[in-house]
């Protein structure tokens, strides 16, 4: 048995403490606001997890060194816009060599770091995983079967991880490329609100299919020169995440995408919505980052063009598909001739 | 203009056929079947793409000779059983160094080959390429935006169909990965089963990118060690062709694998579908190439395991989840402890 803090009171935070109670762990969940953690205990239940039952045995505490102290494993579980405010708050309680695992997903706006490089910029002295996976958190605390990716620099730090959260229904693999992992679930937003897009333009399951393997492609070119690895991409947080994300009626991507290739602009959209649309800021990050690495992104760049530039969705797709004839991976040898 | 013989009269090669129309090419189609012919001479439609009226141009033969004779290419679109038998009568008529792109997807059961391997050591003169990619053929007859890839050993012969067929709504790609591309239209459908069978048993949507995800992550490591391309099992070809498989309920794969999940026998789920389910060959050809190649692939296992083993779907479901602890990819490294 481990002891588990769960650092934020969000949907994915308390689905996990419940897996990792069911586990046979000893779990409290902080929250940075106290108004959260009296309602939690005295409802035992979270608002917009309706169905779940948080066990009695769950502790809850907005003291963050409360939540931290004696913990064998911590799981940063804040929305990315506070993670460097909460690592830097971390700091204080932070036992040397602890491991942190975030389970949060993000590119930071203006240094375009990843989530866990800013936890290791804040706490160096911390042991950072990351965990990640295709999990709509409804179906995880509904205990559907589910797999996910532990990823760590090194393996015992990884396999911590996969042993304190494995399940008979929630399978954890490991994997080094914490970089790819992290990437490919940032970046597959931008995706999602393209394939949404297709979808409010009517088009069939052809252009979807294309949109989402086309876009992780360009997100492997990219993540590739970045230092990930394309084994990751092509895996379960990457075009994993991104099949359950262009699958769903949940994905507030995928909604505000349908919207626009209605004819919405992007404000309309957003405000319909009426939650932040995490693929927004991400089509600005690849932009960033498709610039700084010199890297093709023509579905990226689209994106940005319909979003910021008021070009329609349709003409978007045309200049998509009549882009220079291509080969699929420019990696791959011919026969001679 | 190009000159073009569509051998085979099903949707899939009248929905081409109707395409390379559109882009300006003469094209004949034929069958084995004068009936057939008669019929589409008469009413210039397809009974199964009933929203299509194919153009007055397009001519119809049953004379083989006549398809093949001045013809810069040969679309095969056969069923894939049919692919060995057409090729020996097409032996008659080929032009040295005459182009055959085939359509269809398969692997020969007793041979374990896959079908341009079938056309090369029938027709050992002929130059062979294969297209494909998600692609259902009421969405490119409709003319919603498709792509897929042309693969050939040789690049000028992957250019000279990828200039053919590529238009404003069907982009193609080229590829010198034939065998992967090959491998992972083939044996797709085994995993679009299994991903059907979790929709009748009631999982969501995180069970089913993950077998997915996992699905293609075993094929890969089969295509790989058979000499295809990890990029080629990423790409439009395999993830992608897989993609709108699971995805529409047009797919016999799913359909019979859904039902499957709800406790029927493969028996009872082939004669409510009432057709040919590949997946069902797929599911014992893949067995046998792992075993031939010696590659660990637990969901093709499971799905035989399932079809002709008689263990229930939710069993075999537990038995994937709770394998040993693994690593995502085992070729990636660890930074030292």
């Amino acid at each position: 048995m481990a002891s588990i803090g769960v650092i934020g009171s969000g949907t994915w935070g308390t689905a996990l403490a419940v897996l990792l109670h069911g586990n046979g762990h000893q779990v409290v969940i902080w929250s940075a606001i106290p108004e959260e953690i009296k309602e939690l205990k005295a409802t035992h239940a979270h608002r917009n997890l309706p169905e779940v039952e948080i066990p009695e045995a769950i502790g809850f505490t907005d003291d963050l060194e409360e939540a931290m102290e004696d913990k064998d494993l911590l799981v940063l579980a804040v929305p990315s816009v506070f993670v460097r405010s909460t690592a830097k708050r971390m700091k204080a309680y932070l036992r040397p060599g602890q491991v942190i695992a975030n389970v949060a997903k993000g590119i930071e706006e203006h240094t375009l770091m990843t989530l866990s490089q800013i936890i290791e910029q804040e706490l160096p002295e911390a042991e950072v995983a990351v965990l990640s996976g295709p999990s709509h958190a409804e179906e995880v605390s509904r205990g559907l079967p589910t797999t996910c990716v532990a990823g760590a620099h090194k393996k015992h730090v990884a396999e911590l991880v996969q042993g304190i959260f494995m399940s008979q229904v929630f399978r954890v693999y490991t994997s080094p490329d914490i970089l790819g992992i992290e990437l490919g679930s940032a970046l597959k937003n931008v995706i999602a609100l393209a394939a949404g897009m297709a979808d409010g333009l009517g088009y069939g399951d052809n252009t979807k299919a294309a949109l989402i393997t086309r876009g992780i492609a360009e997100i492997s070119r990219l993540g590739i020169d970045m230092g990930g690895r394309l084994e990751t991409f092509a895996g379960l947080t990457g075009i994993g995440d991104l099949i359950v994300t262009c699958a769903s009626m949940h994905s507030r991507n995928r909604r505000a995408g349908i919207l626009i290739g209605r004819g919405y602009t992007m404000e309309e959209a957003m405000a319909e919505v009426k939650m932040v649309v995490e693929g927004v800021y991400s089509a600005k990050a690849a932009l960033a980052l498709a610039g700084k690495y010199n890297v093709s992104m023509p579905i990226v760049e689209q994106v940005n063009a319909i979003l910021f530039g008021g070009m329609p969705a349709r003409e978007a797709v045309s200049e998509l598909m009549l882009r220079d004839k291509r080969i699929e991976n420019s990696g791959l040898e011919w026969e001679a001739e």
